[in-house]
């Protein structure tokens, strides 16, 4: 047969788009899902199933949703189930329905349901105990935060003298979205041995390196809690980031998604709004956040909100929103997890102290879990030879140090791979673990890394696989010395 | 107070999405907007309240979702409802929940449940009534047809030297993402008094002239049955694009997402894969469909998928999985939703006769409501003196021509606003109700129209629409004679 003519082949299509890589579901995962097709047709493997500790996905590993937020959705779904549930589902359905009618299949307007809006503007200002509150039209909701992420690069991102600075490591949709909009990645590095703290030093290092190359820094991504790495920024931090960004005119992208995953006592979340109301400088700030993570974990359900948090440009403003219209509105069914999230059942509401005892069991148990996971996970990979990482201290991801020897480097090298992509790769098919090789992250030059998150339920699997990945771990490097 | 130094400006940004604009939801229904809120605030106007008919949002107008659909939604959601649900409800469920389990908020699959794309390659291959049956790897599930349209025309338009053929009119989604791609749009006009034809001999004078342009024709656009204009292809179309399409190398994009909405007896739905496989020419086409259509009108819940029906470059295939990966996953409610649309109850499946006899009840209620009324809209508004209107053959809309004297167009220039746009803003502040001109979605210079959708329930409520708009319009043109 003759080779088919194609009229079109990866030459002439988007080369931004072709050079993006997301490594959260790049070669190790896509091996692990042929990995496990071939166990399904009988191929033996010496593990049962893989393990996808890739991707920060609670419910894959049965993290039960909170059960009044979903019996709300269901309802909104299904009006005719109404009468089985309990009052206090039955009043929030209403409350909402009032506004919005049994209308959740019909688009709502583009920046989202208002009365979700509104409720956020609430839940920010609560949680900030600023006197300030945020106007509803500063709020927009989004499937997701990768959505608004991707949006707001897409809008402010001119060409491609434009730059970003991004922590390394960072989440890879940054680099991802950043190299399809064809803009330039300026790195600041984290330092591992101060619990990957941001230094102000690094900051302006990076900023005026990038000048220099005549990239123009526009806008500085502030992870907090990190992701991959787990940190929680004090105050401090924060000041100094703000400070710089206010300094150089660059606009903060507050990526705080995973603010409600803190782990340790001497840490609490202090979003980058209550520090700039506080300094009362000069910055545009965007804050994003998500119904995928915390305790809510409904990542399925695609649901998030951006927050303007500070003056911006009215014009600007204006094509914020205008842009939103285009792809119509985010999912009704996300929005309203949204709501739910920032919403719980109160006294004042007039809730029964029963439902509110049970959301506050449910929760208290999902977050008492996460914390002791973080623990396990900590604990388990400093015991195991050659590996170190750094406390996690909110998030839902270890980012440990592996020690390679040059023996390693060089057996990696003969297969034309980075070393932490064979290590992965070499995990993966023995002991059925799925992580992600620190270089899909980014990572200083010369050091080795990989994101595991620590999800595994029940705990007792999570110990049984950090003991399979400890042992596994030090018979393979002990092969390299 | 000193003026705010912000530092980032809309000539800051990213002038595609700064030129970018989106008219279903542009300067008339905002607008609208403002009048509504003025009406709450207690301002008098000559109505109640606006009636929004500027989007295919028939759930606004109290269109009900499909009863068995809701349920299935609301169990997967909540599944301590189950038990409250009919044993055809439980069965589907447990089949959804066999592939998946009840980790609906979880993510998927990044091009979406492996079990709804089965469902939709057999829908597919029944519709058709083709041998071929196609590969779920060749279907992504997508939020609503407009995202996938997007990440579409994202990859595959190089720079700003690539062209879109786009029908005149077009949907403004279209013309909204090439701006924002940077890319150029390339018009072929329908024609009108041939109710809406797309004419071979145009689609070539087009292409000659983008290409003595030096555009680079890449993706030829074709929208059946057509929005904003109503028509139905017929097979001889349809072959004509192809071959055209095939003899120029360029890509089509088949916009079906009204495939179920046709009205006419002497007219069928033929898909493009269809026609392209008897034709059996080498041409790459890409389907689009959507959950917000047709009769289930689940705009909301943002669900619909992209079928590549046509053998493409394996390079080019990995690049549209890749470039998915970096969104995650569509929502998955969206995903069942799509799984529902395509996977009607029935005999086979275990149904009993209740539960099918309902299902097609609403069914045939929903279409055949949509059928009265697409006929009602078209009948008033020839009825309407200096207005005609193509035949409503399918999809939601009319686009009817409206005759503007001279003095009306002196009298809109004197307002520097294109005179249909003029004409939309005192229909809607003098009725309320909310159309779009027919500049949003381009129309043969010197022609005007605008659109609006058929959606008003019940119907006793859109034949009084209908005769205000007709009494409005023949009072208010009388004053421009």
């Amino acid at each position: 047969m003759d080779k088919v003519q194609y009229s079109t082949s990866v030459k002439d299509i988007n080369q931004n788009y072709v050079e993006a890589q997301y490594a959260v579901r790049g070669l190790v995962p896509s091996t692990a899902a042929k990995i496990q097709e071939e166990i399904k047709n009988g191929k033996q493997y010496p593990f049962e199933s893989i393990t996808e500790l890739n991707i920060g996905n609670p419910q894959t590993f049965g993290q039960k949703p909170i059960s009044f937020n979903r019996s709300i959705l269901a309802s909104m779904l299904d009006p005719s189930i109404l009468q089985h549930q309990s009052e206090d589902v039955q009043r929030r359905v209403k409350h909402y329905c009032d506004k919005i009618g049994f209308q959740i299949g019909a688009y709502s307007q583009s920046p989202g349901y208002p009365v979700v809006r509104e409720a956020i503007a609430n839940f920010i200002q609560k949680r900030d105990g600023t006197v300030e509150k945020p106007n509803i039209n500063d709020i927009l909701l989004t499937d997701g935060a990768s959505a608004g992420i991707t949006l707001m690069f897409n809008l402010l991102l001119k060409d491609n003298k434009d730059g970003v600075m991004i922590p390394i490591p960072q989440y890879p949709l940054y680099s991802a979205v950043i190299t399809q909009c064809g803009a330039q990645q300026i790195p600041y590095y984290l330092v591992e041995e101060k619990g990957w703290s941001a230094e102000q030093t690094e900051l302006e290092a990076q900023y005026e390196k990038a000048k220099q190359n005549g990239i123009t820094p526009k806008i500085l991504v502030c992870i907090n809690p990190g992701n991959p790495t787990g940190q929680v920024f004090d105050k401090k931090s924060i000041v100094e980031m703000i400070q710089f960004a206010s300094e150089k005119k660059i606009v903060i992208f507050a990526d705080e998604v995973y603010q409600e995953n803190i782990y340790v006592e001497n840490k609490k979340f202090i979003s980058f709004r209550k520090v700039a109301l506080e300094l009362n400088l000069n910055v545009e700030i965007y804050s994003f956040h998500s119904i995928s993570k915390g305790i809510t974990g409904e990542c399925g359900l695609r649901g998030g909100y951006m927050e303007i948090t500070t003056k911006v440009d009215p014009d600007v403003h204006f094509q914020i929103h205008k842009s939103k219209t285009v792809m119509l509105c985010s999912n009704t069914i996300g929005q309203l997890m949204t709501g739910l999230m920032v919403t719980p059942p109160t006294k004042e509401e007039g809730c029964n102290d029963l439902t509110i005892q049970q959301y506050n069991e449910e929760c208290r148990a999902l977050f008492s879990s996460l914390q002791r996971r973080a623990a396990i996970v900590t604990q388990f990979l400093n015991e195991t030879k050659g590996v170190s990482c750094q406390p996690i201290e909110g998030a839902m991801y270890a980012f440990p140090k592996i020690e390679l020897s040059e023996k390693f480097i060089q057996f990696a090298k003969e297969q034309n791979q980075e070393p932490d992509v064979v290590y992965c790769l070499d995990l993966l098919k023995e002991t059925g673990l799925v992580v992600v090789p620190g270089s899909g992250f980014l990572q200083y030059p010369g050091t080795y890394h990989f994101r595991m998150t620590i999800l595994i339920l029940p705990e007792e699997r999570l110990l049984a696989k950090m003991k399979i990945f400890k042992e596994w771990h030090e018979t393979y490097m002990s092969k390299f010395q």
